[in-house]
């Protein structure tokens, strides 16, 4: 195992760069902001990768998988590692059961080699794994047939025993429970079974863990879904207890949806689990995360950062990636998206929260609105930078990564894979 | 006053109404249903219609106003007594405040004459009234000025006592609180605010009333509305207390969102309180009852008698028509509406519910889905027309109001109107 | 080889039949319709199912296989076989190429001895086959590399050259070609390679051929399509010349878009081609068609009823299903679906069109749509199966079907197939 | 008259802007960019005020008027003024017939004193005007009613008369010809009378002029529009001639479409007229450009820049806003709207396109879209700014705008004007 190690930037580099952040530094000064204290959130920020995020995805009609895909977890792993070397940024692994299931121990040892932890466990009972006993064609926790929930309850139980081994502290739900067709699902009493399910994983929870459960409109199912909105999924949280808390994937809504007021309620009702970045144009795209709206994602942290100087020491929503990488290479995809996270975030911090509330308050629609864009077109790049630079990292990540030539090494380690119909992700 | 009454079918009509009836009795009774308790049903079915739906709507761009409109709400009950002579499905009126604001003892006195009553009272602070005091331009009960959030409690509370007087049990509020920028409205102040002023009127609602709140995801406000879906809806609900409830617009929604489907979460956790009636193809276009999708309006009408079979004595969901007459005479919509809203219904009792509970268990989504088709394509016409039949309703109410004259009649009464900018709808 | 033959309907069967069909003949005759003759055109009605669509579909999630899989083109068309057989309704089946390559001989002798004849064929290059030289990843027709182009235009000349052996007169074009970020793709220079590539497919076209185009909003692109709507596929058929025309999949669409629009506009332009019938709430669904929205089907067939009252010898646009069983038998959906397709035809046929322009012409807006859907309300299932009486095919294809045993005769014939990560549909 | 001048920059604000420019300069060069070429292409840009957009906007519900509502068409074009004055980017207004009529001379009288222009006519066949002798209540150029199609005939020729005297260069017809009914409107009968009415227009069409068509998905009409999307709207401009274009309204498009592409088609295929410039989440909101989604904007541009550098000199489409201000003054949304649409014009000019080009060409579709977005990040403030001090416009605008007092000053002179239904927009 060899990791990758971010590049020194050149003394040109550092000197330009300096440069920029100088001059950026005196225009926020004139606003009253301080950039160090900026910087320093900045390199604070940290976001989850998920391990099947490094492998390429696909869509119903194909995948084309690119060199080098990850064999395993362990390959997966090291992938993640040098994401995070070069942009320290994501000290975490998200991982997906049973796909990454391994022994625990060998997981802990590569994962403390490689200077990664374990963030929240994810379940799959959305497709059937090999050998598995009864099938979720018809759903898993909401199934009509007592068998196949007891099936999925204990799936997750797994989930949460193998995740505590790893030192996880969350268990994350998504099902793809629902029905195709008007009157193939009772909808009432499939939420009721559903819900019945979820209490039984609840009460073997750790003390410590969280449970996140997630919605989404559609897909796989195409007529109803189970948890298909916020509102569903705040009466789950709500029936489970107070460790149940609300995941927002923000491809997961229904076209033109308010998505930063969803956040904003789950917020006020302490309900926020966390969240499921990514960036979406149609459904659940499963894009970049910033690449199609980056304002949208911009509003999302500013009800973050919002909410933060009211919240007590337990607000502290969890941020995941979740992208399907089906025409990049996965690293450097995983890479930007990390870093446009992070740059919504510190954007979100430069909003003058003193005037905007002065705005709202006098009901300055215009002034109130243009102190939030701002924040958004003030051009952070010199601050990011400049916490990578602080922590080690790549200052050009994507360019240190193409310039390592780790992907050209792994594939010559790792046999090609070929495309198959449609990629699991 | 004159009040219009049904014509007498003659008898080739009822003869072929007769036959076609017995005709369906026999297909119906090859399935084990009797037709005629079918056909009490539908002539218990009732729909309330709305004051100002008798009027011709308008868009912001124009209203074209037709002949003969009503002047005032004295005018406007009579041409609801037109709709509830012909179809016998619409006894009771709902009325929206300052509009319809008049003399109790004299509004009591014409509906009675009138053979009508008084459904759910529905409060106006989405626009300004004349002389009055705050505006709402920047929001109502949510509004940032307290001086403005208690003129719109009193006004509700005002709403309450005409309501009383008039044997109103239920008050509906819909704002249009909200903004059109990100970043005019701190979103969770505003709600924060709304909730607390709702608490002030849900203080004095009588015992004996419902409060019903209407979400809607937008227009008049274009970025955020505070009450924007039914997640908020519920929460509404539920912090003011069982008396609250939450009403479902069909036209309020997200697109290609699953209406039902949060009809059957409202009931399974205790909060529909009712519907405002209508269809829509892109926003909220107001346009009649089961013009667009008569299909989504029976799966609808399927969870509510789905619900039936379950349900305690309190489960009464309120239907309203709240639609916007634009092109077509109002009468004739709201006639042809609450037809059409009682055919869903009708519809929808003729699902064989063994059968499906039965596909439904065995996850047999094709014949789940083929219950329901069998029972939407029935063509219940004769069901609804011997009903109509049985209570001296006109066969064919449209057919009756065109050959009455009545519009042509009002038209020499009521002084033409201009058009004007855009509706009050 | 054993083909199913329909069973003959019992005397009781034949009887209620037959008194069903007379009472709505009464009904029909009284609105001045001749049922016999719509009897016959219902039977003369026809719609071709997709070889894909007997497989089980999936989504990019999983696929769950159902017992009896096809295990080749020759398997599938003896699915086809029963549909036809059971329905009347389906006499023609379309290729998916390189799914169904084989011998051509063998395939004429095979879909011979079932009664079955080929529709249009439909290319791939959206997704890899194994030993292709170039990869689809980036595209196939609108390429940015020449070869890869090439590769694409001679696919879609080795489909037309099986479909003149086989018989077919049509080839679909479907391309998944597009970009998954702004900014990946020229969306100009994409669209003129694209243009480029199919002018040199269209000169090769048999002058009896006619080549048809679809468009579609997203996926598996999920930024841009190069065809995206019916605009784009307009223009592309306009310039490949007279022999190109539009195919509309009811699927493929914006939210709330008006599709019955489209397909008035097509026909004006004489470039509808025809149509994959599918039904969807929320995107590209696939489901059954008019299982979501049968008013919607409805439409369709009302545009299509009118044009062919203008139209000339020429007009006869394609009609094909196109859809995804996930969750059903696909014999079962695609029987259910050419009756669904069918039985909004007869609707349409039932529209009385001299009243419906007098109401237009007069702007009388309710008159108009009651005149519509009082065609839609009519339920012609009494039709429809008369229509089958007198062809031989079954009363219930479905009942008829599940009694047969062929699921399970063929299941026992053929090996179970493992589920995978997506379904190829 | 007295007309408002742009407040001299002090000499810190000037220090301040220059030490900025001269960072971002920097920044650019090592980018190869020279910012001072940039800059005066910032100052050559503009685009239209609508005379309509200076009043206070309103939706269906109500309209909520702000002080010192202009009174006519003189009283708006000194509001128009005061914008061009502060930000020197909109130098011409476009008129709105008959609410702008008025008698020539003295219109060019005015504008010629305040230093404006007039942009492309707009006709109203979409509300009826005082005394006007048919009604558009059923449509207009598309109405059953020859007599209706002649007087909107002769409305849009009476548009081109009194603009020719302007010397304006374009008319520019929006029609909301529809039905809100399926049924109400034969789709393809109304679109055949649409483009006879229109081939009369353009017969009179001035030789030097340009005939700019405006496609809506909706609103005012609900069930369909007749010119309801870019597909309808080029069939439209192709039918007509070359002096026929399309227009492009950014919130007139179905959920989720990409509107990019449809500015590439239109460009691709010579009819792209030019833009009325807005933002929207919903429908069409009509918000201030640039104001929920300015990486769409950004994106538009992208599109225009991109086509600029191959484009022939007839290739100028026209800029135009046409939005609705509910709840901000009109002259400071209109201001930052044309900055917001100068700034995306600017961004896109940043992109460096033979990098750009580069990736495409290899599917470098990472690296493609960073391209894109580190243009779109650029902070351009100094640039625009930069700009408005070389024309002797305001540094800051609204600023400027706030000090000089002006609202206050014209609320005195003009009266104050009650709220009404709902707004003229």
């Amino acid at each position: 195992m060899s990791v990758l190690e971010a590049p020194a930037a050149t003394s040109v580099e550092e000197a330009e760069l300096r440069r920029d952040y100088d001059a950026l530094g005196e225009r926020l000064a004139r606003r009253g902001v301080a950039i160090d204290a900026i910087r320093d959130k900045a390199a604070a920020f940290a976001v989850a990768v998920p391990s099947w995020g490094v492998g390429t995805g696909g869509t119903r009609f194909a995948r084309f998988p690119g060199p080098g895909e990850p064999r395993d977890i362990f390959d997966k792993l090291e992938d993640c590692a040098v994401i995070h070397r070069l942009t320290g940024a994501t000290p975490r692994v998200s991982l997906h059961i049973p796909w990454d299931k391994a022994d625990p121990a060998a997981l802990r040892q590569k994962a403390g080699d490689l200077g990664l932890g374990f963030d929240a466990m994810n379940s799959n009972t959305f497709s059937d794994a090999p050998g598995q006993k009864l099938s979720y064609k018809f759903g898993s926790l909401s199934h009509t047939d007592p068998g196949v929930r007891a099936q999925a309850v204990a799936h997750n139980l797994e989930c949460i025993a193998l995740g505590q081994a790893l030192g996880s502290k969350a268990l994350t739900v998504w099902v793809g429970d629902g029905s195709n067709f008007p009157g193939q699902s009772n909808l009432t009493r499939a939420f009721e079974r559903y819900l019945d399910a979820m209490r039984e994983i609840y009460r073997d929870l750790p003390d410590d863990w969280r449970l996140l459960t997630e919605h989404k409109m559609y897909e796989p199912a195409f007529y109803s879904t189970v948890v298909q909105d916020w509102g569903t999924n705040y009466l789950i949280a709500r029936e489970l207890g107070e460790r149940a808390l609300c995941l927002v994937d923000l491809g997961h809504h229904a076209p033109n949806v308010n998505i930063e007021m969803i956040v904003a309620r789950l917020i006020q009702f302490g309900k926020l689990g966390g969240f499921h970045f990514n960036d979406s144009k149609y459904g659940d795209d499963d894009l970049d995360a910033g690449s199609v709206d980056p304002y949208r994602l911009f509003l999302v942290f500013n009800e973050l950062v919002d909410a933060e100087r009211h919240a007590g020491p337990d607000f502290h929503p969890a941020h995941m990636i979740d992208q399907s990488h089906n025409v990049t290479d996965p690293i450097e995809s995983l890479m930007t998206s990390a870093m446009e996270i992070q740059r919504a975030h510190v954007q979100a911090l430069l909003v003058d929260r003193g005037a905007l509330e002065g705005f709202q308050e006098a009901n300055d629609a215009l002034m109130a609105t243009t102190t939030l864009r701002q924040a958004f077109r003030t051009d952070v790049e010199p601050i990011l930078a400049m916490a990578r630079l602080g922590k080690g990292a790549a200052l050009d990540p994507v360019l240190a990564y193409r310039r390592s030539g780790y992907r050209a090494r792994v594939a010559g380690e790792r046999p090609a894979v070929t495309g198959g119909g449609g990629g699991i992700v």
